[in-house]
C-alpha cells in the first residue's frame, strides 16, 4: 500500500483545505450548533452572523453592491439552475459556448423540451479559446441571455469575460457567468463587468466544504427572476408564498451554517494570502509541468500553451493509451490523483477533439509544490519508458 | 454573560450532535477529501463509498426497497420541492392538512399560481389532529396527491399516517409524506406503509449536520417524477441530457460528502441505542413537562395532551403575553433556547388558534435530562410570578 499521495484533481475540489476551515467548522458544530432564526436566542442569532459575515466576505470578494445578492445554494449547479430556469422564458434564445460544462448544459437541453427554448452554441476552437466576434454573431431579437464558463474544466483555456460582458451589455441581454473554476484564482468583479448572475461554488477554489456555493444577482434581475424552490425562510412566516426580498426569495430551508462556517474560514485564508499570490504561484506551477511535457514527444496538450490564457487546468492525451489506466496507473503506483474521461463537459471535448475518449486532467492548487509537478513529469515518463519496453 | 445553556429548540435542529459526528466530519475533511467520482483514484473512490454508505443506512433505517432510491438533497424543502413540482401537472388536484410547514404550502401556493393547480387544505381539529374521513371525502377525480407532515413542527401533533396512506392507496393517487419532525423518533416504513416520496432532514432527528436531507421514492413514481435540477452527475458524462436512472436523476453538482459523512454517523447513532430508546425518553421528558404545565393555570397548552398522539414538541402561550419577549427573557434570564412566533407555518397556527401572534415552542431532544425539564418549568413559573408582583 503506498503512503505518498500527490493531489492534482483541484479541479474537481481543492485538497488539502486551509486549517482554519476544518476549525471553523469545529467551531461552529461544539460552539453554536444552532440554525439562524430571526429574532430568536443569542446562539441563534450568532449563527445567523455567521451567515451574514460570509454573505459579506463573499460580496467583497466578487465586489458586489451588497451582501443580500449574495444567494447560497449547494453548490454551483443549483446556482446555475436557478439562473437559467429562473429567467428564461417560452420562446426565448439563449447564447452559450461549446466549452460548457454539463451544469450549464444540461439545463439548458432540459429547458429546450420544456419551454421551446432556442439555443446557439457558439464554438470554441481547438484550444478552446472564443472569439467574441462570434458572439455578437449569434445575437438575435430574442436573445435574453449569454452564459458561460469563465475557464474550461477540461483544458484550463480562459473565455474572454470582459469583451462578453461587454457584448451582452451592448446588446440588452443578460451575462450570466460560471465561475466553478476560477472564483478564487482569477479576479472577478461583478460591478465593474457589469454582470448579471455569478455563479460559483464553496469547495473549489475558495476552499470551503462541499455543500457550499451560490449566485450572486442584480437587484433588478433578482425582481424578475423566479424562485426554483420554494418554503419556510424564517422571514414573513404569516405568508403562504415566498417573500420577493433577497436573499430570501431563493433560499428556502434550513441554510448549510456548518459548510458556510468553513467556506467564510476559506475565503478569508485567500484574502489573508492575496489572490494574485496564489494565482502567481499556480501559474509557476503550470508553466513548469507544460514545460516539462514538451520534453515528452508523445504526450499531445489540449489547451493553450503554458503562457495562453489559462488557469492551471491542464489535459493531455497519449496517443494510443487508454486516459482511465493512465490515471489509474498513476494512483496505484505513484499515488497520484488525477481524473481521466469526460470530466461532464463532453461538448468540451468535442471541441478539444478528445470525445468520446477523453483526457488525462492534471489540476494545481495552492497546497501544490514544485516537487509535486516534478514527481508528476517524472511518473509520466517513467510509464512512457514501461510502456515502449 | 450568563454560562448555563438549556437548548430545548430541537424541532429547529437537534443540539448537541452525538460526538462521533464531528468525528466522522472532521476524519472526512482531513484523511479523505476528495470529491466521489465514477473510475477515479481510491481515495475518490472512498468518498464515493462514505456517500453509499450513507445511503444504506438511510434505506435501512426507512426499510425502502434499495439504497439507489434515497436521493440526497441539502434539506427537506428542496426534497419537498422536488417531489411536488415533479409530480404535480396542470390541472391536478392535490390534497393536504391544515397543519403543514411552510415547505409544502409555498410550493403548493407556487404551483397553484403557475400550473392552474387546485388545492384542497384538509382542516385539522384545535389539536392538530387529523380525522382521515375528511381526507377521503376531499378525493376528486382528478386527485393525483396527497401530502401531509408526519407531525407538526408547531404543536407535536402526529398525523395518522398508516391511516392516510391506506386511503391514499386505496384511491390510487400519490403518498407524499413530510417527515422534517419524526425520522429517527417515530418508526416509519417505506414499505409497509406504500409511501411513494418520503422526505427526510439530516440535521434534526437523524442527528447529521444541516445541509443534509433528502428523498426516498419509489421506482415507478420517480419514472414520471422531473427532476428540479440539471448538470453533472459523473455518469452518463457523453450525453448533454440528465440520466434517467437513480439517483443520478435527482442528484445534479457535487454532493456534501462531508454532511453526508456526519449523517452517517448521526445515524449510526440512532441504531446503536435504538429508536424506541430514543423515543421513549423524549416522550418520558415531554410527559413529565406537559404535568409539570397543568400546574401552571395561566399556561395554555396547544396541542395533544401528555399521552395523546404526539412527539415532544409542546407550544404554549400564557395569555396577555408576548412569546416573543418570554422567549427572550427565557433565553437571557435562564440560558433556555426555545422558539417563539410561528414556526414557518401560519396555517398551523390559524388551526390552533394561535395565529398571528405564535406561540413558545419547547422541544426536547435526546440529549436534554429530567433536569433540563424541571429547570424550564421553575424558569416559566418564575416569570409567571415576577410578571404577576
Amino acid at each position: 500500500m503506498r503512503t505518498k499521495q500527490v493531489f492534482l484533481d483541484n479541479a474537481a475540489t481543492s485538497k488539502p483545505k486551509p486549517a482554519a476551515v476544518a476549525k471553523a467548522i469545529m467551531h461552529y458544530l461544539s460552539q453554536i450548533g444552532t440554525s439562524p432564526g430571526r429574532g430568536g436566542y443569542n446562539l441563534s442569532l450568532e449563527a445567523g452572523r455567521i451567515v451574514l459575515e460570509t454573505r459579506e466576505i463573499v460580496r467583497s470578494l466578487f465586489n458586489a453592491p451588497a451582501a443580500e445578492q449574495v444567494i447560497f445554494t449547494p453548490n454551483v449547479t443549483y446556482a446555475l439552475n436557478i439562473a437559467l430556469q429562473g429567467l428564461l422564458e417560452t420562446g426565448d434564445h439563449v447564447i452559450t459556448t461549446s466549452m460548457e460544462h454539463n451544469s450549464v448544459i444540461r439545463p439548458l437541453r432540459a429547458l429546450e423540451q420544456s419551454r421551446d427554448l432556442e439555443i446557439t452554441i457558439v464554438p470554441c476552437n481547438r484550444q478552446g479559446c472564443l472569439d467574441p466576434a462570434a458572439v455578437k454573431k449569434a445575437l438575435r431579437p430574442n436573445t435574453k441571455l449569454l452564459v458561460f464558463t469563465h475557464a474550461s474544466n477540461v483544458s484550463g483555456t480562459v473565455l474572454p469575460l470582459a469583451d462578453l460582458a461587454a457584448i451582452a451589455q451592448e446588446a440588452g441581454i443578460l451575462t450570466v457567468v460560471d465561475s466553478a473554476q476560477t472564483a478564487g484564482v482569477l479576479p472577478l468583479d461583478f460591478q465593474r463587468h457589469k454582470l448579471d448572475v455569478l455563479a460559483f461554488t464553496g469547495h473549489k477554489s475558495l476552499y470551503g466544504p462541499p455543500g457550499t456555493g451560490g449566485l450572486i444577482v442584480r437587484q433588478q434581475v433578482a425582481a424578475k427572476m423566479k424562485p426554483l424552490i420554494f418554503g419556510g425562510t424564517g422571514s414573513k412566516s404569516d405568508h403562504e408564498y415566498q417573500p420577493e426580498f433577497l436573499p430570501d426569495k431563493f433560499e428556502a430551508g434550513t441554510t448549510n451554517t456548518v459548510g458556510l462556517a468553513g467556506l467564510q474560514a476559506g475565503i478569508k485564508f485567500i484574502t489573508d494570502i492575496g489572490l494574485e499570490q496564489i494565482a502567481a504561484h499556480e501559474k509557476y506551477l503550470t508553466r513548469l509541468f507544460i514545460a516539462g511535457l514538451a520534453e515528452l514527444p508523445q504526450i499531445k496538450l489540449h489547451g493553450p500553451a503554458a503562457d495562453g490564457n489559462r488557469i492551471s487546468t491542464v489535459s493531455i492525451t497519449i496517443p494510443g493509451q487508454d486516459a482511465g489506466t493512465l490515471a489509474y496507473r498513476l494512483d496505484v503506483e505513484y499515488g497520484i490523483m488525477v481524473r481521466s474521461g469526460l470530466h461532464c463537459a463532453p461538448l468540451a471535448h468535442k471541441t478539444l477533439g478528445t470525445f468520446p475518449k477523453g483526457t488525462l486532467r492534471f489540476s494545481f492548487g495552492y497546497f501544490n509544490s514544485e516537487h509535486d509537478v516534478l514527481y508528476a513529469l517524472k511518473a509520466l515518463k517513467n510509464l512512457l519508458i514501461k510502456t515502449a519496453s
